[in-house]
């Protein structure tokens, strides 16, 4: 190591795919529930409700959409939704991990530079087996997964590295998840946006954009690092 | 500390009712489905099934049961079940903890004399949840969630707590889980067995006595490792 930083790396949509297989699976929800009037607001709508039961993950989501089947099916159900919906389920669970362009090297380079940490929430099992699957897991030191990125949590995290915020820097696709809580707590936020990023990440209002970076893709960390040095 | 072992403490049924939630949960959907024919092994079939896919906890549990919803309504579906097999793996999700007798006295009573860690897998959420409302969270310095109990997990622990298996004890109610992947690695299993067992949990064999006590209560816990030093 050459350097004291810390720098902490979301997951899903961040280094490998993950949001899209959510929009897929619900497109193919709202092909079985044709009658529904504004689908995505009510799937919303009711995984918000939700997560103080479900948290994040597939198995969540699956959840409120077999909800969402019987909401708004009044009294013409459709039996066989339930099941192809429990199959849309399993099908992402199994789902290939599809790890984002130029993540591999950049972790590469950066992983002899600086130590890295993966900071993720979401199901346990689901998390284990992406990190596993994805073949990076050699990239970091740590792997956390968590169940809420606040600020809290953050907080933890560096306690437990023994690193202060004003040396960790963390990189992800959720401005509301990744960036905000960070910069918060004196650490530096790295926003690199993803085309798929679910409603509920989204975040309103204006913050300081003083410790916020924003990069197009993940491999202009490297001039980016280079330029602080 | 007077003492350089480590004691892990299993959680579900260990330190708080789990199982008679499920068994209870389980009751309720059996009567809501008269029509199978042996419902108890048609559920955990199903529920094995589905362990690769959902992993252990509620949300899982609560999946395998819209399924074997499904499968076994052959062509009488009644829609109105699937809400109430969600409706109950909320209320399950919502339940109060209920720490099992002595608990707090004995784990106040050890942790002034070794260092105990709690071991315990599942949903993230769910098990931070319970953690958190149980007040046990004070006698731990640290709280370990995992996604399976086997041999590799319990060395990771071990190796992160910089402990050797001889110093490390296991208390828990599940031999599958608790006793027998501590005894393989060298460490002792201490099983206090719970009226409600999960069959999935339940183990056929033999298997080497020497590493493995068995007490009646937790409170048997201050006597016997009273005798051992």
């Amino acid at each position: 190591m050459s350097n004291k930083r810390i720098i902490g790396f979301d997951a899903d949509d961040t280094l490998w795919e993950n949001e899209v297989f959510f929009y897929r699976a619900q497109m193919k929800f709202i092909e079985l529930h044709p009658q529904m009037k504004d689908p995505e607001e009510e799937i919303l709508q009711i995984e918000k409700e939700n997560i103080k039961f479900y948290g994040y993950g597939i198995k969540g989501f699956i959840l409120s959409l077999l909800e969402a089947s019987v909401r708004f099916s009044n009294n013409q159900p459709d039996f066989q939704n339930i099941a192809k919906i429990i199959k849309i389920g399993k099908d992402m669970l199994a789902q290939p991990i599809q790890v984002l362009p130029k993540v591999k090297d950049t972790l590469g380079h950066l992983s002899e530079r600086y130590e890295l940490i993966m900071i993720t929430k979401g199901d346990l099992l689901d998390q284990q087996r992406k990190v596993e699957k994805s073949g990076l897991l050699k990239y970091f030191s740590s792997i956390e997964i968590v169940s809420e990125k606040d600020e809290q949590t953050y907080l933890e995290i560096l306690k437990k590295n023994n690193i202060s915020p004003k040396d960790f820097l963390m990189v992800g696709n959720s401005l509301k998840s990744d960036v905000l809580p960070v910069t918060k707590i004196g650490g530096t936020g790295i926003y690199i946006p993803h085309k798929f990023t679910w409603k509920h990440e989204e975040v309103n209002g204006t913050f300081d954009l003083e410790r916020i970076v924003e990069l197009k893709t993940i491999s202009d960390l490297k001039l980016w690092l280079k330029k602080l040095i």
